[in-house]
């Protein structure tokens, strides 16, 4: 079995509610939808989790609001590699009002000196060599550069690891640089990254050739309700999951497909079946408000009407 | 040394930020003054533990994020009496404007049932009666009516052990009715529960006379910048702090003031003394953001500037 990690630089707490109105200046009273410990990584390891896979987790925690990450780390039997930095972990309010938009409210977190960062570098470079895949997910917290990042990719990935990326924005274009392994951007960071809208699905296949060209051996362009392609040496396939007939939350649709492509790599598992089992993690994760797979068998369910079309190869 | 415990049925969150201003519907970022593990009991143990007196804490907390709060008690070192109940602590989100009234967000916590109440009721009636002063602080939670509270501290009362309440609205009301051994309540609380206007000192030592006469040992009326005055069987005495010329915050002033009087009574010190003490406790609180004495020879300056006057006795 293939030994995996994932890794948040940013970690955050989602803290999710609703209420009919905010009254500005005043107290309100909201309902409680959801606190947890969240970040893109930490998605990916719960899924994975679900799915039975042991997996470690890394990146960076604020010390002063660790409890319950490290509960969760303890529940879900995560082996815990996070550095502890000083500070807290930032804490992103969502208000839902009722037949309005949502209110985010991001409280800043920790920011990471040259100091921690380089403790973070040489640690990671170090038990990295222990894994076969590991996941780079989300965002860079305050204090390191786009430059510091695709150097440590860079590092990372000399050491002979398969480098996952899901990011997007600043890290996504610093992360491209160092051509990872596998890389995961959605149809819209691919017209980002190309500088043009990309109208079907030849001009999308056209740009992540290009991307693919550059030396990323994986390009898997996400295309929300149209499924997902991906581009390997060896083929392009594309995966059409069932039309969701009730989306719930699309929050970690991304995180669970990552989660899907490395259960099926891990598992040895074709491009196809691999794309098609993603594709149905990703569309399973649609039909509930929280991340995770708590019946396997719905999965299967979906799995069973996901459609697979090999375009080349 | 006389054994002392705070409960807080209330606990919560307090999530503290600033940024200049609100933008409803859009992503705004906060700036982070601080997340801790709040309630009022919290807060006088807390200050007792600065004081070097152990203290015990005992309440409810929700099961789903008791992780900051397990890790304050261990570094605190204060004994963990806490019921956890299923769900989550309550978080209070309080964000400044630049130029504009805080907005509060109180997202709701845990609703308690009744098994967990009649267990609450068993388990402190018990552990109670090891204990000399009880601090029972803060609001009641969703789940606990005013009828309960009232009986509850009736019979903790029954135990002998010294009931101090720290309360507001409903539970002070609720509370005054079972007759504790000390309260607390401040000049606009008083004239909540005799329903008039208190003018001048002369008409809120009155009325805190028939207070007193209802059946409660030590009545203290606490008047922010005029301090405060302390109803005893053997005395009336006025104590007043020296003007603070850097009022920082007024938040955790009455928990400090609790905590002043508890240390006071434990140490065995008269009156007047203790009195003076809470009152340079109390007046120190204001001077900073958070709870807590950093620096006890802070407080001794300001100690030596309390004037204390003996009304009567």
């Amino acid at each position: 079995m293939a030994k995996i990690a994932t890794i948040t630089l940013n970690t955050a707490y989602d803290l999710v509610g609703r209420l009919k109105r905010i009254e500005l200046g005043e107290v309100n009273t909201v309902e409680t939808l959801g606190l947890f410990p969240a970040g893109k990584g930490i998605n990916v390891a719960k899924v994975l989790h679900d799915l039975d896979v042991a997996v470690a987790v890394s990146g960076f925690l604020g010390e002063e609001n660790q409890g319950d990450f490290s509960q969760l780390f303890k529940t879900l039997k995560l082996d815990d590699k996070f550095q502890r930095v000083p500070g807290k972990t930032r804490i992103n309010v969502k208000i839902t009002e009722t037949e309005a938009d949502v209110t985010d409210l991001n409280f800043l977190g920790y920011q990471i000196d040259d100091a921690s960062w380089a403790k973070f570098v040489a640690d990671s470079l170090n038990w990295s060599q222990d894994f076969d895949v590991i996941a780079v997910c989300g965002s860079l917290p305050r204090g390191v550069s786009p430059e510091q990042f695709t150097a440590w990719l860079n590092q990372l990935g000399q050491h002979g690891v398969k480098v996952v990326l899901d990011s997007s924005h600043a890290a996504l274009t610093a992360g491209l640089k160092a051509n990872p392994w596998l890389v995961k951007p959605n149809h819209r960071e691919l017209e980002a990254w190309i500088g043009k809208p990309l109208h079907n699905l030849e001009q999308i296949i056209a740009a992540a050739k290009q991307l693919k060209a550059q030396g990323i051996a994986n390009v898997i362009i996400s295309m929300g309700a149209e499924g997902s392609v991906w581009l390997s040496d060896q083929a392009v396939v594309q995966a059409r999951p069932p039309k969701c007939e009730n989306v719930v939350s699309t929050v970690g649709a991304g995180d669970s497909m990552v989660a899907g492509l490395i259960y099926g790599i891990s598992q040895g598992w074709q491009q196809a079946q691999t794309l098609a089992f993603a594709s149905a993690v990703s569309a399973f994760a649609v039909s509930q408000s929280n991340v995770g797979i708590s019946d396997r068998t719905l999965v299967d369910d979906i799995l069973q009407q996901v459609q697979i079309n090999v375009i080349e190869g």
